[in-house]
């Protein structure tokens, strides 16, 4: 099948092309981008070069009808303009950003700070976190890199009922490659290397689409505390949770959420109980790996997920989905180890 | 006057000398390790050549016959050995190592896991946090890295009653040269480059030391959940705390409690309100700055504090407590801004 | 077909397990180390969990009767003393420890400080940088990672005669998973970040390597000028090279040189004229990248020439030479892009 | 004796703020840069709140009423266009910016591709390299990064004759707070991190500058061969020289050399023969480590020169010669111990 990628040279963008180059029922249809002139893809990724790909400016109609497929790799924003003829035709469209995640017009507009997608386009988007996707459709939107790896930490524990749900603290952690290309003094080399700071503090737009998500389960929950920092690593999202147990719940019960949700998942890897996962263990892979340890004393739980953002928190995962729709299985084209060193 | 130091070839010593140079009334008596033959600093450090120092062996009678104090800068385990004969003539000891920050022997074996020092010399030791000493004495405690940053951060909302007890939650990430120059796969260049790991959880020695600290003001605090993590930096700690307010108080307790603090303190710098400090603006000075933000939804106000971990969180530090030992501006030969970039 | 690796352990072995994984026709058929107990291998590296590989103990017979061919990714000096009883029974060998590299004993022992293998041995190994291979045989000696981006960028200058022999001056970098995972005080992060480092000048292992390899063109070459200094990244060689052309020769006959060489080769990207690579272009692919200018004043050709050095100057490569001896297309499993960011 | 700077936004004039704090002499009398409004400077540099220092916008005379001298910390294209009337009046200016080291026109127009200042400015700009500096006066043009590091490596061979001037081939690497604080991709995070890359091929207009200082000792000197590469490192420039020695040369002449031109002086160190110095050693000081290797086989002197480029190959070095100028010791001030880690 042919997939086209609108929104090409970010870097969720070319993370799809690399994973779509080893997918073995996917080619690269076309790829494009907002500019008005063609070009290149190897002027402005070098190391792309040997694809001899070229960059088209955007048009569904031809899109529609060179590819199976389109994934939207474009910053917030953008999608909610140009997704309707796709939806209209019901064409395939997996959305890798947050513009069809809220299913509110007015919370995306608080939370993104700008305006919403249309409601008839948000009411046919299914928030697609393969582990937990139980809906079929053709307008797929892929989760947000920290909402990807909260959710999947907080899912089975909020499911069960295991935690209090008042008692949320995450600790996020991002690398570079989650703030975009966009040039910032946040993001030159010197304000970054050997220094870690908190940004957006409780303005996060991850997290109202994390409290929706859970709500499914916890129709009460409204907030948790969410706090986001840049920790200087290139990909990489790290996820420090801290959470008190629901009462006459115990480690036992968090063992077997996690097992239950988990053990007929190919890419949630559970540690064993007491050892948490580093960063580096799945950076290059669709893994998220998780691992927790309760502390007797404080009696709080302490539970770590990482992913690696472009890929588990967003360009592996687009795959992912792709995969569950087209009935192949998840891992297809997916199972590449972890890079290391 | 002139300053020995004990254990000069780890991070904190060398740093010690470094701080020394920079000293108008200290400088550099003699330098010593446990090893048995004398050794040219500059083999070992090709950066400090030009010094033309001798590391000797210890000897604490010749130490005090050529010094006026000494600096401990041991590993933990090896103070608790050497500083007897120090104690007896009460010669001047600032020591560096945690050896000396326990009040209690069964504390520190079971926290430390080696046995602890005599209690005659823990009762006259003094856990020296300069922003918070109040008595004098010749055998001087500098606080551990993190506990610093914590204490500091902590302190003026447990001393004012401002926060729940039970509430305390802090992440604390510390860079590699926390760890000291052992060599271990953790400290590997490719096995820190690119990745964070949480490490000794519900472990840390300085636990202890910080409940400890904060029982002056509330007697019942019998613990708090502190998580340790590495990230990939040479210096530095950030510490990020979680707290929950005590009935009837508000930010404009937590500013007040802040300022009344630290107003007169020159090596704390409170952040504007809703303002959070990074961890490189603080690196290469004595400095710790605190910034914190309430989220009203959450209920949960965040505080963030930095320090070098070489620097306030060691070497500075015990110059510092040099400096008010010897009825000293704080500030002598400490006022090196920070280096940036 | 299925493959064994010895030395498993180290970064070459595991990336050839990654590799593996990604190739069509080659399963893992058992993994070894020259330690006694068997071991799981995610014990020793968790992201590898989920393979539930075992690593057993080294056993000649057994390995080739469950395995097609063997890999050894030993380091230096295990080879020759375990390569024996593969060679009797013309099992396919490919090694990628220096043992099996150099023709003569004595300039092995000079170089590697240590006894060479037996004649018999080194007489039936072919020197296999597969862009530049001509023999056949069961006992491939996969080349040096620093040796096989300056072969790769001297071979068609030398083979051409284009450039002034005596001229020759490299200028090399590498990463620090070249130098393996020993510990050492200059593997520590914070002797390696925000560092760099020239080693073991011109007593590098890999100078009559390279020397060996260009003979067959320049009989006459005797030496070369050749340093080698560490730069703190995970992955990477950067070569530098200065050249001062023959008599007679310019820049036409310098790319009609590589074109010539190149141009039917899928894993080296020759740069257009003028630009010159950069290092993360290649990393995370078996490519080899290389760019070239002529300062007109000076009259030297500049030459910079990157590569992974755990793909294209090790485990990549080792599986380049196994697709070519199995007649399959050398792309064969090895098309990975390179991970960017 | 007061200061003020001009250009104070950028990295070497916070580093200047950072010195003259720790001089005993110097303190800071303005701020300034070319921007119309006026500013806290720890608005920009939260790391400098405490100084309360105001930036200011430019003003000759203000600053000349204020102040004994200025330091010019402007980008290339700015000074030329400031300094009349500081040099009308011989008012101390210690400029940092490339404009007033090449002493024709026509140079600087060609290699900085703009404007150049007026010849009768130009002629009164002393090229203020301190350990070779030996005229008087108040336009003192401070030396550029690269040029200060490799200009103090090959002063004492080409000055003695010790080497081929055809064969001297320079290949530099530099951290990013040499490119400044510009925002540009090849500054951004990801493009820098455990990347490595070449730029300014042939055009790095510290070329010119090298060879005109040369030139005094040399007069034939037209050119050399001089690379710039990008490493991942905040600060630090590291020189690595290849040298053929002219005829009846040998080591001794190259170690006499070296000796005689530094042994008085304190900030260039010697490194013992055969020992190269590492990056690091320099890192937070005004040296210059300097050490050499020869290879019998090749005939090729290898030298190896590093230093901090915002403090030798910057401001450290404009303090220095302010020292000088001052008729201090040119250390005052400057003793600061490089940081390690």
């Amino acid at each position: 099948m042919k997939a086209a990628i609108v929104g090409v040279t970010g870097y969720t963008g070319i993370e799809l092309i690399r994973l779509i180059q080893q997918h073995p029922y996917l080619t690269l249809g076309s790829i494009h981008r907002s500019e008005n002139e063609t070009v290149e893809l190897s002027d402005i990724y070098p190391h792309l070069s040997g694809l001899n790909a070229l960059i088209e400016t955007f048009d569904a109609k031809k899109i529609m009808e060179k590819n199976d497929l389109v994934f939207f790799a474009t910053p917030a924003g953008i999608t909610k303009d140009l997704v309707a003829p796709f939806v209209e035709k019901n064409f395939l469209v997996i959305d890798l950003s947050g513009d069809l995640r809220l299913r509110k017009q007015e919370l995306y507009e608080t939370w993104y700070q700008r305006p919403a997608a249309e409601e008839q386009i948000l009411d046919q988007a299914i928030y697609a976190l393969p582990e937990f996707v139980d809906k079929k459709g053709n307008l797929l939107s892929n989760p947000g890199c920290y909402a990807t790896a909260t959710n999947l930490l907080l899912a089975p524990l909020v499911k069960n009922q295991v935690i209090d749900l008042e008692s949320i603290i995450i600790d996020a952690k991002s690398g570079l490659s989650g703030a975009g290309k966009k040039l910032t003094q946040s993001s030159h080399y010197v304000n970054v290397a050997e220094n870690m700071s908190m940004y957006k503090l409780n303005k996060h737009q991850h997290i109202p689409e994390i409290v929706q998500f859970l709500q499914q389960w916890a129709p009460n929950l409204q907030h948790l505390h969410f706090t986001t920092s840049l920790i200087p690593v290139k990909r990489g999202i790290f996820i420090s949770a801290y959470l008190r147990l629901a009462a006459n719940q115990s480690m036992e019960e968090v063992k077997q959420a996690y097992q239950q949700a988990y053990q007929d998942q190919p890419f949630v890897r559970m540690q064993p109980v007491n050892q948490l996962p580093q960063l580096q263990q799945v950076i290059g892979s669709n893994y998220c790996d998780i691992g927790f340890a309760y502390n007797e004393t404080t009696k709080i739980l302490t539970v770590v997920a990482v992913i690696d953002n472009l890929i588990k928190g967003a360009s592996g995962q687009a795959i992912q989905n792709f995969n569950l729709w087209a009935g192949l299985p998840q891992t297809t084209g997916l199972m590449q180890l972890p890079i290391f060193p």
